[in-house]
């Protein structure tokens, strides 16, 4: 049976079952004059090899490592707000993969995608943080680009209200198979699709097969930030990228850092601020996050706005400390 | 030649070298039923093995990983105030080896010694932070232990003016060996020998070996709490403690929480109260900054008081967050 995206679903046992790397986050700190002789964009994120990883990661300073994954992060804030979370993502056989997993089911999500056996290590993120709290990415995605249609577990895909997927992903060739599969899994069961634009660069590779889903009408929630909605829509303004999909994205959410973020269904916007945040350390994972709370809201039935404003005081709660994980107690502080 | 302890050296490449333990550090909070349950003592260090590691971190909650050790620790801070550090201490071939190598390296510590191949992973300590800041720690030791005589480096340990121990490597065989011809090495080349407590637990196993160290006037320098140097002089008052090693130990430097720290050289002593710090958020590590502080202004050729106060300052910056190593400019903190 085919449900309203606001209201809660009962006939599942998860809220969302998320598909996305699985990495886990080194974080070191890092002035500006390092990003410079680096030749790295401040705030983006890049792809990197085995190679490039090991010398990155010997000039960077002393690290602390957490578990990252765009779409995992967003699963660890929507179990910790109470929400029936699972995950679908490949580590390897290694300390790194034992730590992922470590962290993901502590939080009670749902994670059963076996380790591979093939050599490859864990993923890792090496993210340099600049004092202005903006952080640097780039990913060495090892294992996790390893995922294939044969880690899809149908039951567990059937079993959510909502399959939440991130761009990241859409970009190799074999987790983008096993996205797809998963997509029509869920439509099958009759189950909604949400999807996240992940980063401007996604877009620039697969903007023709990102238009191509959305056409087929096989996304029904989008995420985005203001960036990519207006590089994906190809317009130089907010709402005329939000009217390019009012016809084809039942809903759409877009963050705009500090100016808060706007929900679009069917031609209805709704807009909050921000909340308030004591001091910016690391902005790693504030969209994973905002999603995180917005799915949150969702799953437990509230309408846009309050949806919206719970986004917005997760993602506060992540960007006041290191790590894209949350930290504080998320539910206290959306009560 | 042999110099006064509070002048600095000048014919060394390292002010000082430390022997200890090469573990990661898994840091997880957790509230005191969750200790109650496991039936943990706040506040103290326990050894366990593999099957008790994998164990208790399927119990606990999502945790971050920074490099720790208690001497490694030191050293870190050490090198983050300037000093000349260098360290010795076992890791595996393995991904928490690379990042306890990497970390320590980023700081400007020398760190040489290979990582063992016998297949026992490298050494981790997971512990439990609770809401009031205490730390708990479960040491699976790993590698560590492994550290043999083999993995001295002679021309290292005469390089540096002060080679520094940690009694938690005093307990286990092989590396009770390699630190007794470290301090071998150490006499003939006319450096000074220092020794932290480390832990009560320690004391109690190996209370009378620490006292033939001392009798013998191996210890030049004496690093211990309120409760080990107490329990090491079978004393129930700090004066008694103090005055029990007046004759034994040319300087005897003993931290007392909030109390502040005293250090005793020749019957003279100087007491100094602890920096103000705005939230004690996990203590771990303030015993091994307080001796970084410390040695860094007496490689400095500070007097008793003034490096006391530089040890008080690390100690209170390391408190202020999680992990044991300094995050904060400790340069300029001191300054």
């Amino acid at each position: 049976m085919l449900r309203g995206i606001s209201a809660p679903v009962t006939d599942t046992s998860l809220d969302v079952l998320a598909i996305g790397d699985a990495v886990v986050d080194v974080i070191a700190t890092a002035d500006d004059a390092f990003l410079t002789e680096e030749g790295l964009t401040k705030g983006s994120m890049r792809l990197i090899d085995a190679a490039e990883a090991k010398r990155l990661y010997a000039r960077m300073g002393q690290a602390r490592e957490t578990s990252g994954g765009s779409a995992a992060n967003t699963m660890a804030g929507l179990a910790a707000l109470g929400g029936r979370a699972g995950f679908i993502g490949q580590v390897a056989k290694d300390q790194l993969g034992d730590i992922f997993a470590h962290d993901i089911r502590a939080l009670g999500v749902e994670y059963r995608t076996p380790p591979s056996g093939v050599g490859v290590p864990t993923g890792r993120c090496l993210i340099l943080v600049t004092p202005d709290g903006q952080r640097t990415m780039n990913t060495f995605p090892g294992a996790s680009h390893d995922l294939s249609p044969a880690a899809l577990d149908e039951q567990q895909i059937r079993s959510a209200a909502i399959l939440y997927l991130e761009a990241y992903l859409w970009v190799p060739e074999g987790p983008r198979a096993a996205m797809g599969q998963a997509i029509s899994m869920a439509h099958e069961a009759g189950r909604k699709v949400a999807f996240t634009l992940s980063d401007i660069a996604c877009i620039a590779k697969r903007r023709d097969s990102f238009l191509q889903l959305i056409g087929e009408g096989a996304i029904d929630m989008l995420f985005a930030n203001e960036t990519e909605i207006m590089a994906l829509a190809g317009e130089v303004d907010l709402e005329g990228a939000l009217a390019a999909f009012d016809h084809q994205v039942p809903l759409l959410v877009v963050t705009r850092s500090e100016k808060g973020a706007i929900a679009s269904e069917e031609g209805r916007r709704v807009a909050v601020p921000a909340a308030p945040v004591g001091k910016v350390v690391d902005t790693t994972g504030a969209g994973d996050l905002f999603a995180a709370g917005f799915l949150a809201g969702q799953a437990q039935g509230r309408g846009l706005e309050q949806s919206l404003r719970m986004g917005a005081v997760a993602a506060a709660e992540v960007i006041s400390h290191f790590g894209a994980r949350p930290e504080a107690d998320l539910k206290a502080l959306v009560a």
